[in-house]
């Protein structure tokens, strides 16, 4: 999947000794998007903004936080959490990749 | 280091089973860099088109196919690889980050 007329940062962003990567974009409207990879490990994110996670490659599990429900999510889907919240992802072999961008509401 | 005005792919190319992955972008002038992670590990690349490596975090140690020489670089150095040629190179610990341009001539 590709974004056109967008400013690329060329470093990533490094999380949990780089098990979780992220490269930022700036879209044209001057909104941004992340997209990275995942390898195998089990991961804790928090939110600020509501966000849908977009998995464009491999798979991974799901569960938001406060919930008992895990989702598993393939490429081609996708997931949302919403602000001030956060969500566990687990990405059991191969490498997940994703994109994700941030929205209004969940 | 950013790039402004360009097509970036958000899917990594992943390589040595994840061990080093780069993103595609293409520039205004239809030109094309790649940039992204290489993690503690030897690899070795071939050329096709002859092409700049320049590092932007971490160090690598670099040797050109044919030659004895190694030499290290860091964050904000690069090494220039000839076309139809190739290169070894080290990350000893931590990951390197680099941006690939492709150029005319070395």
């Amino acid at each position: 999947m590709q974004f056109s007329n967008v400013t690329a940062e060329a470093k990533a962003n490094v999380y949990f000794d780089g098990k979780v990567v992220s490269h930022g974009i700036t879209l044209e409207d001057g909104s941004t998007k992340t997209f990275g990879l995942i390898y195998p490990g089990v991961y804790h994110f928090a939110t600020e903004a509501a966000e849908r996670m977009e998995i464009i490659d491999g798979e991974c599990i799901v569960v938001l936080d406060g919930s008992d429900d895990s989702s598993v999510y393939a490429a081609g889907q996708y997931f949302e959490v919403p602000a001030n919240a956060g969500f566990t992802i687990t990405v059991s072999e191969g490498i997940g990749q994703y994109i994700c961008s941030y929205i209004e509401t969940v």
